[in-house]
Parts: structure tokens; C-alpha cells; sequence
């Protein structure tokens, strides 16, 4: 089955996600557009509007079934097709996602970090072998590599993302903060623009202003 | 001077400057909204637009001189006025950040760590002391404490938000990946959620939809 979404609406289908876990570890079993909406700060007519794109989960009077419809979003987004990463870098940035990220519980399966430390090649963080940097290009070849998370300097991003993209890797999650200069229809680049962030919570700050 | 943005303008200027900081470097001293429009995937208009909601840097003919429009976004941004901020939990995320994170880049102190370990209270990670957790409320008594960056266990982030904002914190920056309970008008919290951002990645990839 294949949804088409808009932008807006898969952005916030991750909070549905995370909020319907959260209810469901509670026990709650069923919850109405408007107990959803007060939860997460959005309107009843939002929620039932977010939720109407990929089709009827919920039943007028009764409300959503929690678990059928925390099964129906992880299915929009495709999250029962495991995708095969790589984390290239295993500074303290890579070595913490390593650590905690919860790759799984997106649907993603991390597969090796790389890094060119003889520090780091040949041990293991959290399970997961770093290898040496030079060895990207046969392991990819060997390998579904789908996403390519990105925590190595900014100074070699771009030459590494270009690599990688020649080599199909159609994924890549930026932490670099740089904009990649990958221009190829076929990749999405994920940007975590940390310092976007910051800014933006200082600006809101700093002005009193309210989002 | 006062400006008042509107939230997706907001989220745009942290980007401009970034685009700025490179034209700058590359020792490009105008630029059109055309140009800048190109280099950032936006529409001349969009850029117009964006950019006549705090004055005329830009002349006709001639473009937006680069280091003026810098200046004059950063100054909207308010990064001209200090803030201080503290990080609580130095693991592996924690001191990816106090490493690499550039805050003065934001206008932004950082003043401190906190932790529990002792294998990391009384050291110092790039400079910045990590000091002991049950001293987090005399430091912030102490000293202008803006922002919290909250870079410890899920299952202390309540907790210590709340503790947080009682002592008069009143930004935080949450990388915990739970929506905190802080529910008070005069807190912004920016959050974080790389879960969010993965599952978002893992769409396009899986589905073949542009963004």
C-alpha cells in the first residue's frame, strides 16, 4: 500500500508515533481526536485532518484505537522496510549516536561506523565494528547501504557525500553543518542544522517573542 | 531596535547567515536576491520577501551588500546580546557538543557541565569544568544561566526541566527525544528529536517522494 503525504504531515507523523507509544505503555487503548490534540497542543479538526491522509482509523464516538493506528503511521512511513546504514565518523558526535541512538525502532538497521583513527578501527561501539574509512567503498558494494549518517569533519563532507552518492547511497543524514553540494534528484539529504536550532531558541529568547 | 518575525521567517534566517558566512569567506561582497535565491533553493521573491521584514538592506540594481545583511539578520537574530548556557550530562552527546558545538557562533556562553559520574566531575572537556549535578542549583543561582542543554537520561529530563525552570531558566535545549512537561509561558523549549528527523529520511527513501 502506498500513501502520498505531504511534507507538513510526515514531520509531524514521528510525535504521533512517539505520543501513541507513550499511551499505549500507559495502557490507554482508545483515545479521541480531542484527547490527542489537548496532548500534543494541536486542534481536534488538525488531528483528525492529519490523520484522514492515510485513511479510517478512527470511528465517530468511539475515537482511534491506539495500537491500530500507531500500526497504521509506522506503515505510511514505511517503517517495516528495514533500511541498512553507515555512520562515517565516530568521533564523540558518531560515538553517541552509536550509543543511543534507537536506529531500530526507526526501521533502520546500523551496519558499520568508519572512521580513520587507529584509536577506533577495529574496536566495537555498542556492537558496531569501526572499520577504516578506506574500507567504505568495498563495504558499500557489499552491502545494502541505504542512509549515510554524516559526523565527520566539515572540511571532507562534501568529497565523502559525493562518493557516496556515486556509489548509490541514496540517504544521508547531515550532521555536519554544512549544506552538501550533493545535487542529485535521486538523494535526500536530511540536514540537523544544530546551530539553526540554537539560534532559533535564542532568538525567541531574546525578544520575549512566543512561537 | 525590536523586530517582530514571524516563525517560519525565523527558522529561515540561521540559514542566510550560514549562506552569508560563506560568501563572506569566498571574499563575495553583493549578491542579488536572485543569486542568494539560487544558492538556497528559494524563489528572488521568497528572498525579498523574507528579507523587507527588517529593512532595507537590499538596493535596487545593485543587491544586498553581503556583510551588512549579516549583520543586520545577526543583530535580529539578537545574537549581539550574550545568553549563558549550561549542559546537563557530559556523555557521549554532552561532550560531542561542549567539543564541537560552536556557541559563541550563536551568541551563546557556555558556562558549564553537569554530571553524576566521577570519573568526569572535576574535569574539564575543551575548556569547560564538568561539575557535580547537586550543584546546579547554587551555580544557577550564581551566575546568568539562559539556556539548559539537556543531554542526559530520558528518565531524569522531567525531573530536572522542572527544577530547572523554578530556579528561572528559561530556555531549554532538549535532546532527550521526550516532549518535556514544562508547561509555562515564559519557558521555550527547542527541541531535538533526531528520532524525528531519521524517520522523516527514512520516508523519501522508502516511499521515492520529494520533499
Amino acid at each position: 500500500m502506498k500513501y502520498r503525504i505531504s511534507g507538513n504531515v510526515i514531520r509531524r507523523l514521528p510525535r504521533y508515533i512517539r505520543q501513541l507509544d507513550l499511551l499505549a505503555a500507559s495502557g490507554v487503548e482508545k483515545v479521541s481526536s480531542g484527547e490527542l490534540g489537548a496532548q500534543m497542543s494541536l486542534t481536534a479538526s488538525q488531528i483528525r485532518q492529519d490523520l484522514n491522509c492515510f485513511g479510517g482509523f478512527g470511528q465517530q464516538g468511539y475515537g482511534y484505537n491506539v495500537r491500530q493506528l500507531r500500526d497504521g503511521i509506522a506503515q505510511a512511513l514505511g517503517m517495516d522496510e528495514k533500511l541498512g546504514a553507515i555512520v562515517i565518523g565516530a568521533g564523540n558526535l558518531g560515538r553517541a549516536l552509536i550509543s543511543n541512538f534507537r536506529f531500530e525502532d526507526c526501521g533502520v538497521t546500523l551496519l558499520s561506523a568508519f572512521d580513520v583513527s587507529p584509536d577506533l578501527v577495529g574496536k566495537a561501539i555498542n556492537g558496531t565494528l569501526v572499520r577504516h574509512a578506506n574500507d567504505i567503498e568495498s563495504f558499500v558494494k557489499l552491502n545494502r547501504v541505504d542512509v549515510a549518517v554524516l559526523t565527520l569533519p566539515q572540511s571532507e563532507a562534501d568529497a565523502i557525500a559525493e562518493a557516496l552518492v556515486k556509489l548509490g547511497v541514496r540517504g544521508i543524514w547531515n550532521f555536519t553543518g554544512i549544506d552538501l553540494d550533493v545535487a542529485s534528484a535521486d538523494v535526500t539529504v536530511e540536514n540537523v542544522h544544530l546551530s539553526d536550532s540554537m539560534l532559533t531558541l535564542g532568538y525567541y529568547l531574546r525578544s520575549g517573542d512566543k512561537e
